[in-house]
């Protein structure tokens, strides 16, 4: 063995999603074959497992229980809301010290991995050998540097295929559907509501993304339109869209008497938005039915529709960080690059945590239309291959029409 | 040909279901069959579509298609809410008659069955030679002589799947989560909620149904003693929840200066009746997290989520309807019943449409628990074989605690 024993640990942080639990089923397996490795802990509740020295030794998990962990979605560690200070982190790396935990892994969005910049920083100031990896993971898929971040893809297709749903249920019974999509500042996910679309008629008829004002006068005019055109109108809207001032409509709508029956005013977690908007359509337009679904939590846990290419995705991330760790002795953010070509492949790389930390990526220009009210060719080519093999498709009937012989008058 | 030629029309009613496109199938490839049918026509939009005169000609449409249609959610013929009286079912019969109609077949719940009803009696009243068949479908299970209805299971599926990750996520990030579920009467897909709890502690932890009273006060308590004893608490509520004079808590709890806002008093496609409850909750317990999901038209349109068994059945009661009408020369409500013994197997049979018609099932007493905050083994046994096989299953890291070395002081 030439190289210094010491050993790994991993912990998961921010929101679950369907594939999270590839990345850390990853990191373990492939961090066992290290001969280096004397031990793999996981730190229970992200950061604050950390601190709170509340670890678990993964090094004898059976492969059985880990591909059934692999195959749960949510944070099989579980996970927190901190973000670290410099306090915090010099906390966590004096327990990582005292553990001799020589390789760290985080799994997580933009917080996690400054909190993993910071603690590399300490570490080096300190004179502490420690390789320190962010595994990315959001289904906001707002990280930099990232072609698209895995768990993204599964929530997508969980998108598509809700808003496939109430498209064909709008169809059978006419009406205004509103589904509200998770996504502050990025609006990806919003934006892959239109994936199923197969028919030329189908929902989605409108999409509003953070990344542009959203107009109310504009929003009924638009729903007017959709609704004269189509008897019907299905609207994916991001939860975090904004006003020209770039006040979340959230907040302008829910006026002062409201804010106290409905507790603070988080976005998510809330069906407020849909209804509100709902409430506007019905004040405006004559519709039959005037409906609003917010997707919350569903969207990012539910089990049973997961992509296949997310999840082997989830589950490489993993493995490159222990790759680029152990093998290459280099800390960093791991990112997913797409090659480019006609088919769909990707290369995973490691970028300085610095790159990476504390930015956001929101939706391309390129990828929203002239309006500001849906999505374009190049989004569907850029997202359809994350979501996944076997994405359920609608199929119509092809009757030919039964010529008229009663005559009778026509209810409206 | 020893039968007197004439036409099937088969239509669809009321709310969608995932598999309700499998009946018309199973009716159309049934009835073209017989060689006493001359054409299969379909009435677009249900009942309405009937006396518009608005029939498309299935005679001849390929059996990929069908194929199509039936894995495709929600009413492949679209469908209405219009609810016949006696002169509007009399138009109707005119239009049928002029058609030649001889068989008819309305796949729906509750409502649909009356209409075939009515129809049925104001055929033989005037002399028309009419077999009219209700066929069962509707995700609330709320059909009278029917062990379950097709929809159900489907339906089912999803909200025990979607329960299985939000609990997976409450114990991510701990705190409240709220769901809501379809069910203004029957309570039957909210206690679906727990088919996929497999660790005693999970989640969902209170299950509330339109059967028994809700108590304000007692859920307070309840999910007071929940969150005390996991630090987590995941609910299941039915949208129809009442209080004890039997009028909706939506509408207890809506007051008059929130009217507005949110329009009218709807049970579903709104939030509200979570966020109303979300409310109460932040403001007796202290929790980090409170947050409610209402699953909406998703649980009822979702595609990609079937029960294996819903379909076959699905389809089966689609063509024991043809059946009955054609070979046996009968007219009145398909209902499937369960044989006795260990393994799962059901039988269709026929009854009467007055016996079906405008009655509703509840959730038997024996399937709430004696504090009316749960469900109970006899449910699970009815309900599991409903959503089919490979339901999804959570897996759970049995890695050891590693003990404490460094003695810091905890975060709290």
């Amino acid at each position: 063995m030439n190289c210094p024993a010491g050993k790994v640990l991993v912990a998961q942080g921010g929101g679950p999603t369907a594939v999270i639990n590839q990345s850390l089923v990853g990191v373990i397996l492939a961090a066992r074959k290290e001969p280096c490795v004397a031990a793999v802990y996981g730190a229970l509740g992200g950061v604050r497992g950390i601190v709170n020295e509340d670890f678990v030794d993964l090094t004898g998990e059976t492969l059985e229980d880990l591909e059934g962990v692999g195959a749960t979605t949510s944070s099989a560690l579980y996970s927190t809301r901190d973000k670290p200070d410099a306090a915090y982190c010099a906390r966590m790396l004096a327990v990582m010290r005292r553990h001799d935990i020589r390789w760290f892994f985080y799994i997580g969005g933009n917080d996690s991995s400054d909190t993993v910049r910071i603690l590399d920083e300490q570490a080096r100031a300190g004179g502490y050998d420690l390789r320190a990896v962010h595994i990315p993971k959001t289904i906001d898929n707002d990280l930099v540097l990232n072609d698209h971040c895995p768990g993204f893809g599964s929530a997508a297709r969980f998108v598509a295929q809700a808003f496939m749903g109430l498209n064909l249920d709008s169809h059978a019974l006419p009406g205004v559907l509103i589904g509200t999509v998770m996504g502050r500042h990025a609006g990806f996910l919003t934006a892959a509501s239109i994936l199923a679309r197969k028919y030329p008629d189908e929902g989605p008829h409108l999409v509003y993304l953070p990344e542009r004002t959203f107009s109310l006068d504009g929003f009924v005019a638009d729903v007017q339109r959709v609704h004269r055109e189509h008897g019907r109108c299905v609207v994916a809207v991001a939860e975090g869209i904004r006003d020209e001032t770039g006040a979340p409509i959230l907040t302008r709508l829910n006026t002062t008497q409201e804010r106290d029956a409905h507790g603070n005013r988080q976005l998510s977690g809330t069906g407020l938005l849909g209804d509100l908007l709902a409430g506007i359509i019905r004040k405006n337009i004559k519709a039959q039915r005037v409906r609003a679904d917010t997707f919350g939590y569903l969207q990012r846990s539910f089990t049973g529709v997961v992509s296949d290419i997310d999840s082997r995705e989830a589950r490489a991330v993993g493995e490159a960080a222990v790759r680029f760790a152990l093998r290459e002795d280099r800390g960093g953010s791991v990112v997913i690059q797409r090659l480019p070509g006609a088919d769909y492949a990707v290369r995973y790389d490691l970028v300085e945590l610095a790159a990476v930390a504390g930015k956001t990526k929101t939706v391309p220009d390129a990828f929203i239309n002239a309006e500001g009210n849906g999505v374009t060719e190049a989004f569907t080519r850029y997202c359809r291959p994350l979501v996944g093999a076997n994405l359920p498709e609608p199929f119509r009937l092809r009757a030919p029409r039964v010529p008229k012989l009663h005559k009778a008058a026509n209810l409206a």
